[in-house]
């Protein structure tokens, strides 16, 4: 029986960790249990302030719903996800387009669409069209790349936030053509504010903290062999293009909705171009899914 | 707009969180933003690692009740609890008794008893004699001490663990005399594995730990002046006292229950004697309280 300094319980706890049979969990939980520590001797955490900590995890794991995640949001506002998809950047085995944060509102099952289609079918708002290509690294088209979309309105309001959970709009799913190309129209998004009323909106306004994310339109796009792409372009001329609450912009996702792009198939809205590169897979990527349904994550 | 690496984003956290008007929050946030990124980076963590955390800790979230308090647990089995407990030592003005865990099992509006009193009202089991002193920093008695007592039945069950919520018993209230004296009869209590049917059970079964705290009595004590204590003493004999899984026993917290202990107010039963003492109430103690009802947590 040795008595614990504040160094010493960290070891404690490593070694009463240490037969964990997964490798990959026993690094995961020293690293956390080492960190963890580190933080509590740097603040000198008290005891009223760690209480304060379990009170606020408490709240967040109560505000979590099948509807609304709110840890996926606290660690959007701390950063996390936006690192995260950067290190999953990092293994990627050849270059492609930017992993941005797939959000609290992708949905599965959303309608399939023939190319052309709108996504907008229970908003008005101004349209505009979207097209690119889905590429491969070398730049050639990726035939029949499935693609799937999901934005806000005109409003800045998912479908979620409006209809009945049973109702989809202002998302769906597109199959690329013979050479990667797609196209599809929908309204113009708008940009947002974060939900505010549970304790991350609290910790974002203690801080002071507009809590906006820029206008952007999702997709999570997938192909045989390549690794699977969650991402999303972001509207240059929003007000909070360069300080999104979640950090998920980054400068090649930037697209602007104007008249005159050359290429659109619909030359009377205005358009935004933009091609994907994917990156072959690698043998662990399916271990690696940038996301999945939220609403998978709390029993309804 | 700058892209950002794997570095670059944990400043661009730090710095829209840097206007936070209250300056310990910034401190405790830009600490924990540096140190959730480092652990990240550390182990690459991958979107699906991440995804099963986020998964975790709103099971967590769900796993708390009022009479539950999943993520102290949490807290209790990574060492945290314990190591704020030892930053909280030491800021003491005068050394003093080890604090130990609260637990999660402590519950305001114990009763109120006379010293003498068995807190064992509803329990059965082999009895015992706890009695002692509680001192200041030189020894001297404080008289009129108070002390909450709260333990385990000789089954290893708390009272809300096997009665009606509003059945207290295994615990009370008692003042000291003049000097700072205390006795009481209880009986002698086994100790027990922590909650095993939740997410932190099933991450210590993953552990391969074995999930058991030693048998122990816990204590809050408490007197005009003085730093409120919260404290346990440990059986010596227990086979878990050298490896108990929330890391809460310390070498002068370890009692044994026996014959023969000079000056037991029942030298019939087997008795423990533990002298108490506490540091002078700085300041900043009001602030600091190592723990309170863990209902008080989660709404009904």
């Amino acid at each position: 029986m040795e008595d614990f300094d504040q160094f010493s319980v960290t070891e404690a706890v490593i070694a009463q960790m240490a037969n964990t049979p997964d490798a990959r969990l026993r690094e995961i939980m020293e690293s956390a249990v080492r960190h963890m520590h580190a933080f509590a001797r740097d603040v000198n955490l008290t005891p009223s302030e760690w209480l304060m900590g379990i009170k606020f995890m408490t709240d967040v794991g109560k505000a979590c719903t099948p509807f609304r995640q709110e840890f996926v949001l606290l660690s959007d506002v701390l950063g996390l996800s936006s690192l995260v998809n950067v290190l999953h950047d990092g293994t990627r085995m050849e270059s492609g387009t930017d992993t941005s944060l797939l959000g609290p509102f992708y949905r599965e099952g959303a309608p399939a669409m023939a190319l052309g289609d709108s996504i907008a079918r229970l908003t008005d708002g101004p349209r505009i069209m979207v097209f690119g290509q889905v590429r491969d690294a070398e730049g050639r088209g990726i035939p029949h790349a499935s693609l799937q979309v999901w934005q806000t309105d005109e409003h800045g309001e998912y479908d979620l936030q409006k209809h009945d959970p049973k109702t989809m709009d202002d998302r769906g799913c597109f199959t690329c053509d013979g050479e990667g190309r797609f196209h599809f129209r929908s309204v113009r998004p708008l940009g947002y504010t974060i939900p505010m009323d549970g304790p991350v909106g609290a910790l974002v306004t203690a801080q002071t903290r507009h809590g906006c994310r820029p206008a952007h339109i999702h997709f999570l796009i997938s192909a045989e062999g390549y690794r699977e792409l969650t991402t999303s372009v972001y509207l240059g001329d929003d007000q909070y293009i360069d300080t999104d609450t979640v950090f998920g912009v980054s400068k090649a996702l930037i697209v602007h909705a104007e008249m005159g792009v050359p290429g659109s198939p619909d030359p009377s809205l205005p358009s935004i171009r933009y091609d994907f590169s994917l990156a072959k897979a690698s043998a662990t990527d399916s271990m690696s899914r940038v996301g999945s349904d939220p609403s998978k994550l709390v029993a309804a």
